[in-house]
């Protein structure tokens, strides 16, 4: 039986990822009296009280949506709100087990950007924190951040800014590799969709001074055209030295390639072109931008993929249950940059100096440390 | 410490009554493979190729959405959807506990119809049925009938027909005791709110030809003033004397009073005043609208309340799971006037006939049988 037979037969045996248990016994008349009626309606009180109390009375502390209208699913694409359920039930798997969070997952019949704010508004007071999941750029902007204004929970979309966060991490343990500085390192992103661009976002906030923003076009620039608003906003704060050509003139003495895009893009001679000890980020799944042995042979000094098979797995399960935790545990009205990059810090520094090599810029995902680490440092940033 | 104080400090101490967990186990790579990327592509597929495949690989086929807007909580009233959350973590308990299913808190942040309709559709995917609970009528009638012709799945407000579905089943039985025939029986119902109509609407469907409706303002004709749309209609079907006047009026030489409203409000005199060997279901909670002992002693046979500690209690936990359960194992689409029929007589038939006396019309909600017996008859009454 290939893996593929063994993962289609295990979820048709599992029926399901999760499920939902009770915590309560409902056994005899009088447990019944005290979970459900008369006694149900003390906790109810204290809550229309004290909107407050629901996180005491209630499973909302503890809670996460992951939430998606399955427009941008893994490498399949808009496959649709049925069809993404499975990676949203697996997700809601790892909240659980990584992060120790009920989660469940919410899959809208609707890619209408109204609507799905709407919804997400809608249903928002059964829970703690909103995670969206798998939602096409440029609508995912748009979404996550009219929310962020609508809501008083964080809303968090992890393929932006999970990716960003580990990537970040990797990234500032490989200048401590290589000995290059945030500030002279000349960085390519490939691929301005939803992680792309926030991956360029975090840099900047990060400190990063030069950065240049690619896509199927070559070099984004404010004149390019087909650009999303986004797309046209990041024009602004990238490729400050006005470059204009394909990627492979881009990768021209870059320091650093972070790739969200598409398989075999990059070539040895664009490896070659780029400054000494590069460092690349090659997270096409499953096949990266360039497989790392043909990277490395060209002159690459690091190489991260998303694959668990290779050395320095970029994997957002590293952080978004540890920074859900942390913007949960704190009680959270949003999860800020400052919180992202405390959390990207967080977790470069569970690989002591001592074990930091070009092999090894990341934690293991199933490193039991990097839950709580995560969540420390992002409950040390939550604002007052 | 009593009752009340005990059940807000064991809410406190549960910290919600439900809890997501996981079926599968992520503790290595190859898990994480299985479950999560790259494995779950192979269900997402398969699903994407035919959207019924959800059933199989998804929670879909096991998953209830129980959903409230907050508008009419138990006798708490518009107490907002935080405030209802834990009467809905409390269902999602009994759908666990009582039918095998998986349940889920939605509380709705909006008591607008059309959004409410909207928000619903557009979550509906992960789930397998929709419970609709504690909406304030009329809106709860549209938006059950308007949902019923969106989704493809099962719409039940419980409120409406799973105390209607309850109380059919006890009358089937004091209709026994008695020896009233539906035909001849005079039944007067008390509270024109969603479980009233809902009562009334099911009683004419199993046969009963004689209804009266009334509320504060007494008898509903079709002169009296202010009433929604659906109690306009009712009117329409019952009363068919054209009685005008009080409750007080209502009850001379009626067979079955059924309430649904509040307490104390049905008098000895009242009582004495109806038919030999009156059945009375006086479901204000908690406490009724005549006292069993009171009802009795002016000359009722049967008395049935929604109390555990009196007998013959009213509780939707004897049909809701049992309803639901038995329409996502049959896959039904919509839960139908016959189900719900069939639901009621096999609760009936659940007390013996060597069992059945004036104490004792109705099975006892911890009664391991009622679930699958309501199951299986609802399952027997699926359309094709």
């Amino acid at each position: 039986m290939t893996n593929s037979e063994k993962a289609l037969m295990l979820h048709g045996s599992w029926n399901g990822k999760i499920e939902t248990v009770s915590k309560c016994t409902v056994k005899t008349r009088e447990d019944l009296a005290l979970a459900y009626t008369p006694g149900v309606a003390e906790p109810c009180k204290a809550i229309a009280d004290d909107t407050e109390a629901a996180y005491k009375y209630t499973l909302k502390a503890n809670t996460v949506a992951v939430i998606s209208d399955g427009s941008a699913v893994l490498g399949l694409g808009n496959i649709g709100p049925y069809a993404a359920m499975p990676v949203m039930e697996g997700k809601a798997v790892l909240f659980k087990e990584f992060g120790g969070m009920n989660a469940f997952p919410i899959c809208l019949d609707t890619q209408d950007t109204e609507e799905i704010i709407k919804t997400i508004v809608n249903i928002a007071p059964a829970f703690g924190g909103i995670n969206l999941e798998d939602i096409s750029a440029p609508r995912c902007f748009e979404i996550e951040e009219r929310l962020k204004g609508l809501l008083n929970i964080p809303v968090f979309h992890d393929d932006q800014h999970g990716t960003a966060i580990v990537v970040l991490a990797g990234i500032i343990n490989a200048l401590k590799v290589t000995g290059k500085t945030k500030e002279d390192s000349r960085v390519v992103i490939n691929g301005a969709g939803s992680a792309g661009i926030a991956i360029g976002k975090l840099l900047l906030s990060y400190g990063f001074k030069h950065l240049t923003l690619c896509d199927r076009i070559g070099i984004l620039t404010p004149s390019s055209e087909g650009l999303n608003w986004m797309q046209q906003k990041m024009t602004e704060v990238t490729n400050l030295s006005h470059n204009e050509g394909s990627l492979s003139d881009a990768l021209k003495n870059a320091d650093i390639f972070i790739g969200v895009s598409a398989p075999g893009i990059v070539t040895q001679d664009m490896v070659a072109s780029m400054n000494k000890d590069a460092i690349l980020f090659a997270m096409a799944n499953p096949v990266p931008e360039i497989m790392p042995e043909l990277a490395k042979a060209a002159g690459a000094k690091i190489v991260g993929t998303g694959r668990s098979d290779f050395p320095n797995q970029v994997n957002n399960v590293i952080a978004f249950p540890g920074i859900f935790k942390g913007a949960l545990e704190g009680r959270a009205v949003q999860i800020t940059e400052d919180m992202k990059l405390a959390a990207a810090l967080a977790i470069a520094a569970l690989v002591p100096e001592t074990e930091l090599n070009a092999d090894n810029i990341l934690p293991q995902p199933f490193d039991p440390r990097v839950c709580e680490a995560v969540s420390n440092a992002v409950k040390a940033h939550i604002c007052p």
